[in-house]
């Protein structure tokens, strides 16, 4: 959302030739159309490299008719378009993906200076995802620290200043249960995650940013045994979450005050709301607002958006619709340019629609 | 010198496996030893990998005796030791790896706070030096970008202070010949660069920060065909010096204005001195650093100091003495630790000593 090109150029010079790029933007249209740029850019990126890419504006209006007809209407405002947020844009990525027969997904925030350490990011997704024994499989990445300039010079913090809120919750969730302290969950807003379609289209995800904490409860909510699984094939196996840290700082863009206690706030609802919560921890939370000022005395928690698994969704009448509809959805097939006549093609994989 | 173990550790985790890790340092040895920090980072950090890597300090008696054993005198100061300088360390470093018969060497300086660059650094060296078809090849790194913080936000300058200039001079050095502007140069003050050792062995190097500036005027000396070259055999080859520009940008310490304005002097200095340097030129840069207030009027800039070829050492005899005499050269030879008995070993190279 609203990055310059030459911050888009680095990302998408860090992710790996083989893997479909896949830009879910909700930048401004007016008075530059923004979107427009960032499409060009993947274009003009992919046709010089040969790689495919898809590319779509999160409120095109035909995006939201697509995915209504598709079968979530629940991610359709009151203007009759896709919800703004992140958890939205992404649900939208992972549709995009897994209509193309893609096996994994993963997710990459925009907002980076190093293309290096997005390179490493998409090394450490295949590391983990090639390690996991079970075709359930989540990485999640812990970077290494989060630069900040202070005092004349750059000072690596270890934590983000909402990751140590979510993670500690998270942790404090898992040891109402077992009666041990914990720091196991060191990855509760890890915007840098991917994991296998097989688990992607069987997960709830949350909307705005409190997709990336919720994908924990989800998963504990389905599968951890607590509530009768809906899925035994998942039961049968098991569902392994790396926490992988990285060694590249993760430098990005620094947002303000109110954008973290937002965050904060939208990962502490969903814990508070989850099944799976202890009554112990809803209270302690519910204290933890009112002290932070986050609540008023007596109030609950405000419910966070959640929606229904993206496998129920029709994908080949959403990709038919987004085709048909969809003005801002750009495909590039990853034809390279026609090469010069002595040098062979350079021959690419191009995006298949899901086998019919 | 004097980077902290976490900059430094980060360092050696960007350079791939295969590579063999020397480091040079002129890091202060008192009140705390951090040599002694340093090579124990090294040494931890390769005993987990099962690489190998070899230390030492520059300013030790024990490679001061072994340069002198070895044939260059030159390179020792009145205390009887190497004297300081970068280009002093880069020429140990070339030393270490021509003793230990690698085919190339690639520096990267160890202020890097982005691993992720030094690893693409290096992936830049190898991709260069196998584009090369000549044995004589050299590959320079042009950073993306140099960030810097200003008014509260990373702003990315193309072009470091220093290099602005460098790359001027040695580009009106070269249009004074051909008559034709040029910006061909964009590395002159190159600190992440590498060649084939069968080049860099014959290679003159000087002193300081004058060795970046200073080797593009050496080629220029020894192979541009101005002078009588004194090697037939490169001159019946070529020597493709490659300049790559890097995706990621470059994230290091910030230094004072007196440290870039002594590392663009020593540059014009080498510029002013060389023998293929034309006498408009020459005029030129006296005129220009008079301006700058580096040279009072009628004064002459001073000379760096420039070594003899490494290949005129003698390596066998360098080694013996470094082994025996230098305290501070550390050995590690690339032996995995003692496996889990179900597991095979790790098999790594070897630091073979030049072949007999």
């Amino acid at each position: 959302m609203n990055e310059t090109r030459g911050v888009i150029e680095g990302v998408l010079s860090g992710i790996p030739h083989d893997c479909l790029i896949v830009l879910v933007s909700n930048s401004d249209r007016e008075p530059v159309d923004r979107y427009e740029i960032e499409a060009q850019t993947v274009e003009q990126f992919c046709r010089l490299a040969g790689r495919p890419a898809m590319t779509v504006h999160q409120r095109d209006p035909g995006v939201a008719a697509a995915f209504k007809a598709a079968g979530m209407p629940e991610l359709i405002d009151d203007d009759g378009l896709v919800r703004g947020g992140k958890g939205e844009a992404m649900l939208i990525g992972m549709a995009l993906a897994a209509m193309t027969g893609r096996r994994y997904v993963g997710y990459v925030d925009a907002d980076n200076y190093v293309p290096g350490s997005v390179h490493e990011y998409c090394e450490v997704f295949a590391a983990g995802l090639h390690l996991a024994t079970s075709p359930y499989a989540m990485v999640r990445i812990s970077w290494q620290s989060k630069p900040k300039f202070r005092d004349g010079r750059l000072f690596f913090n270890r934590r983000g200043r909402t990751s140590a809120i979510t993670n500690e919750w998270l942790n404090r969730f898992l040891a109402e249960y077992s009666g041990f302290g914990t720091e196991v969950i060191a990855t509760g807003n890890a915007g840098e995650h991917a994991m296998s379609l097989e688990l992607g289209l069987k997960l709830r995800l949350a909307g705005g940013f409190a997709i990336e904490p919720y994908e924990f409860l989800n998963l504990f909510e389905q599968f951890g045994g607590v509530l009768e699984s809906t899925d035994p094939e998942v039961m049968a196996s098991s569902v392994p979450v790396f926490q992988i840290e990285t060694r590249n700082p993760h430098f990005h863009d620094n947002r303000g005050e109110d954008h973290v206690q937002g965050m904060r706030m939208q990962a502490l609802n969903v814990i508070y709301h989850s099944p799976v919560t202890l009554p112990a921890i809803r209270q302690a939370i519910v204290d933890f607002m009112v002290e932070q000022g986050a609540l008023g005395p007596g109030q609950e928690p405000p419910r966070e958006r959640v929606y229904p698994p993206v496998g129920t969704l029709d994908l080949d009448l959403l990709f038919d619709v987004l085709d048909a509809e969809a003005r801002s959805f750009r495909r590039l097939d990853g034809q390279a340019e026609a090469a010069p006549a002595t040098e062979p093609p350079v021959v690419r994989p191009t995006i298949p629609r899901k086998a019919a």
